[in-house]
């Protein structure tokens, strides 16, 4: 859209960025330089993608209308929503894990997000339920707003980094619902090869791999963390959902998705134990 | 089934096993020692197992029938189908992949075994449109009769054991059209290692691990061949399926399955390239 803009195009029609070959359109945002005037910008599901395309090869001079109706509304008031188990020897080691609760208005935001913030619960629930009493405060942490502008991660940032509590590692799941891959860890090469050494354990839960890389938006501004982590799950099918009407909870696989709690409570566990 | 005639009983109504929530039950074999006699066996959907379990509850002195109409007929004969790419250095030399072409009557065998017929075949295919002629011969084959004795795999197994020509590797494809995650080599310790040691190149397609295993109901029986390697993509959803009606096409993910085809096809390149 900025480009558009920037060469004197009045609008944008995208033809939606999905791998599903249907007529559900994703949504999302757009970035324009600062001089640039905005233009109005939507996706087009593939299905009308084709059909503009070719009637537009069957007639050049075909003119299109489109009509938004999308506006910003004043800002308002909103909390994310934490909850935490009280570590019993280290109460002021902190160990979040979490996701985010707000979603896009098309589907119901079953993979992106609602997925994360179950799986980070869970893995509350897992030590609960296993009866397992962390040594670290473990805290679960639901972002609100990050899909535009990720005010919640930014205020939960500024309030760790400037906490007499000190986190270790903060954990995020944003990446959907699909079988366990990987964990991705920004940190340090020592701490990175810490928790590679407990892939034997984690590939129980299907995780094959602990790789250098970012965590995500909601975690990652965390700058006093020793490790930001982000949770990994296969994602070939991540975008036939993302932002799209096809974000139902119908496409969650069970076994899949509490595979991934297992995963997350596992790593989270070692570090409970051992530290970073 | 065994066990039950043994005991005396007379039949046995055994709930699918499958971990999919829906009424559909699979079918499949079942295993006498020599001197049982052999007792109707049958598989019950999910819903209509919780509907029998709970009228048994209800009613203890409930009475079922039921009537299988299957059975044995006269062996027929039938083949192999087989391809293969000759190498233009060691023609002799030969790497075969496969997989298997009968399924049950269930569905129509998409995820067992069409996709590993489909890849193998892709396999050669993808040789053919990268301009790869291979150093050794590829040869694609795909076995009938997996799903009831084998017969096509043993069939080939004596061939290539007793054949002039050297079978380096066998590779399978018969765990479904899942997300590649790894390939179960079944070799000596150096030769898992060499295979290893390509794991960066294979990851490219999804895979993250090599492992010591075995290779399949197919290639297994190649005693003579260097290695006997399993394709196995991600099998969280394969029981889902397995020997159902649930196995239709449809539940093919494009991606997904195409990965497999580069994954195995990335392993038989470098096999081709480096040997055994």
């Amino acid at each position: 859209a900025d480009s558009v803009a920037k060469y004197g195009g009045i609008g944008v029609l995208l033809r939606s960025i999905t791998t599903k070959y249907d007529n559900n359109p994703h949504t999302g945002v757009v970035f324009y330089a600062d001089k640039v005037e905005r233009v109005p910008a939507v996706a087009v599901g593939y299905l009308d993608s084709d059909f503009l395309r070719q009637a537009l090869i069957e007639d050049p001079e075909l003119e299109v209308n489109f009509k938004l109706n999308s506006k910003w509304f004043p800002d308002a008031q909103s909390y994310n929503v934490i909850g935490e188990i009280t570590g019993t020897k280290y109460p002021d080691e902190i160990i979040t894990v979490g996701g985010h609760i707000d979603s896009w208005d098309l589907g119901v935001g079953a993979n992106d997000d609602a997925t994360g913030c179950i799986q980070s619960m869970e893995v509350l629930d897992l030590f609960k339920r296993l009866n397992i009493a962390p040594q670290r405060t473990i805290r679960c942490v639901l972002f609100i707003n990050e899909e535009n502008g990720s005010r919640g991660a930014n205020a939960y940032a500024q309030f760790a980094d400037s906490s007499l509590q000190k986190t270790i590692a903060a954990m995020e799941a944003d990446a959907g619902s699909g079988s366990p891959r990987d964990f991705s860890v920004d940190s340090d090469s020592l701490t990175i090869n810490k928790i590679k050494s407990w892939i034997p354990v984690l590939s129980e839960t299907g995780i094959l791999r602990v790789r250098k890389g970012g965590s995500g938006a909601d975690v990652g501004g965390i700058k006093s963390a020793i490790a930001r982590i982000g949770y990994g799950p296969d994602g070939q099918r991540y975008f036939d959902y993302h932002h799209s009407d096809n974000d139902q909870f119908s496409i969650i696989h069970p076994r899949e998705f509490e595979l991934g709690s297992a995963a997350m409570a596992t790593l989270i566990y070692m570090i409970d134990q051992e530290g970073l």
